[in-house]
């Protein structure tokens, strides 16, 4: 029988629980050893792959909690991050999967993953869309913007949108979306530049930078002077309140995100729900995998939109497995400029 | 021409616009002077009517702040107080009312009023239901919980479903309808009699005095050990978050009180709305008038489950114009037992 290859495999590592925001250093990079490149004989049906990129997503805080009431169980302390990524199968026992493919799915922060459940993979085509976007704009943040956006918020055409974190993974699609139903947009985000990006690359009708903003609601009031219908909620906290006092009746708020309430035990309070009666307003929790039906009609739709330069997507590349802890840690901090993915190896 | 009667017309009017709970003294009961039983003549058909049970709501607060941006303008201080009533009709120029006709809709918090908008008035069938339920059971109280119950929580059989200020005009009528429906129902209130007649008079399955629980988080735990998947929000604050711990997956919340918020300017936060996240939450806010081509509906249903037995009300009656303050304020700390009526007059 012919000598499989092997290889090192550097890993990312949870150092303990945590239960604040998320450090470089509760992620270690560790020698993982040599590694076999072959799928272990007389095990069940499984798939080798080697990691080509890691999405950094603001869930996969809540993994490193020690809390397991969740809809997706936290990490063991010591063992590897897991998150979404894009792999090239290395060898497969398993009849959808050979050599070769290019597969979308969860796997490990590392060099090569074993997928032993590898029915949650998905095979991408290569073709003219930069293999990384399979983790964005056609990914779980494209569809989480496709899902909140049309399931959700139920947009009609001529509303007023606000879109917080505008300029993130899911944000920028939301607001292109909403710009192609006919609907006027305005974004917040962090720093100038990215206020910049809204308004130019994006489309958005306007944009603000919230840190300069020493009011919200008067700062919502002026950009929205006759109220918002649809809110995107990406950030919860002060932003959140000021958005309440500033819908129109019968508003409606997608909320998917609250990052910016992620890393807090004491998280922020939210006074301003008694306008929930006074406008109506609909407040909606969701989570993309429970819409995974309509899956396929937005990776067609969404594809078209953007061969047709209809939408663009921005996304912020780190090289190097031994950058993904920053990478993940400058989430909280809205270091990102777009979608935040760590380049593990590029073939 | 034929001498009109006269009476004397006393009233309860607003001191001065309030940012704070209601206080007894910020309602004066004055004297309106003499008031002749008869439209004035030349003027658009208006209707005279004698008023004979006042309805005590929650909401009546809002119009009582200098705040204009609600869905029902603020009073006048000076001016009465208005609410909803059921009157009898003394005289009327409009042609769909005449003298001795029962009739509900907003009336004046005095004698008698003058409706200069008679086609917001509903005609009030007289026969085995007690006239006062008109305000409560099968009034804006009773439909506020049949479209709560139905139209936005969207119930199922067997479903966990909790009911703050269980005891109250809506919350009594939301918990039977849940029992009806083939619901697990528990429901929490602010004394031992209001948990005793939860349990012994409306049927709920459990039911508990949240001022004797350190712990609402816990207390839920106890009563929902499986969670809870609808939950009728009438208090806000701290009884709103640890419900939000004590969700189910796509759980359901309706929002239509919050009373213990109405009086504060600075209300309490809520802080685990990120549950409306994990837990795909859809938290609603809802106005019965937005529904009112479901009243006649509602209005058969109901009475016809009261005349069947399967439904009771209990409402508390302060006797005389002069208590009206008081049982309004009374509101606020819970000093009612089942609805808040006033009795201006018995005919």
């Amino acid at each position: 029988m012919e000598q499989a290859a092997v290889a090192r495999n550097r890993k990312v590592v949870l150092r303990e629980y945590i239960s604040r925001a998320p450090r470089e250093d509760d992620m270690v990079l560790v020698d993982g050893g040599t590694v076999v490149l072959r799928v272990p004989e007389g095990a069940a049906p499984a798939v080798l792959v080697k990691n080509l990129y890691l999405s950094c997503d603001p869930y996969i805080r809540g993994r490193m909690r020690d809390f397991h009431g969740s809809y997706i169980p936290p990490f063991t302390p010591g063992s590897v991050i897991e998150g979404l990524g894009l792999a090239r199968v290395v060898d497969s026992t398993h009849p959808g999967f050979s050599a070769g493919d290019i597969v979308s799915g969860m796997t490990g922060w590392e060099e090569y993953s074993l997928i032993d459940k590898p029915e949650q993979l998905n095979k991408v085509q290569q073709n003219d869309i930069p293999l990384s976007y399979h983790l964005g704009l056609l990914g779980m943040p494209g569809f989480t913007a496709y899902v909140g956006f049309y399931e959700v918020c139920s947009p009609n055409k001529g509303e007023f949108v606000f879109v917080s974190a505008a300029s993130g993974a899911v944000g920028q699609i939301v607001g292109q979306l909403a710009k192609l139903h006919g609907c006027y947009v305005v974004g917040s985000a962090g720093t100038n530049q990215k206020v910049e990006l809204l308004k130019n690359k994006f489309g958005f009708d306007e944009a603000f930078n919230y840190k300069e903003e020493p009011d919200l609601t008067a700062a919502l009031k002026r950009y929205f002077p006759e109220g918002i219908d649809i809110y995107f909620e990406n950030v919860g906290g002060a932003m959140l309140d000021a958005v309440l006092l500033n819908m129109r009746a019968h508003g409606r708020i997608a909320v998917c995100g609250m990052v910016s309430q992620h890393g807090m035990t004491d998280p922020v309070g939210i006074h301003n729900l008694f306008y929930l009666v006074t406008k109506r307003i609909r407040m909606q929790g969701f989570i993309q995998s429970d819409y995974l039906p309509m899956f396929p009609q937005f990776l067609s739709d969404v594809t078209k939109h953007y061969r047709d330069g209809r939408i663009v997507y921005v996304e912020d590349v780190s090289i190097g497995l031994e950058n993904a802890p920053a990478a993940f840690v400058g989430l909280f901090s809205g270091k990102n400029v777009g979608k935040q993915v760590v380049c593990v190896s590029q073939e």
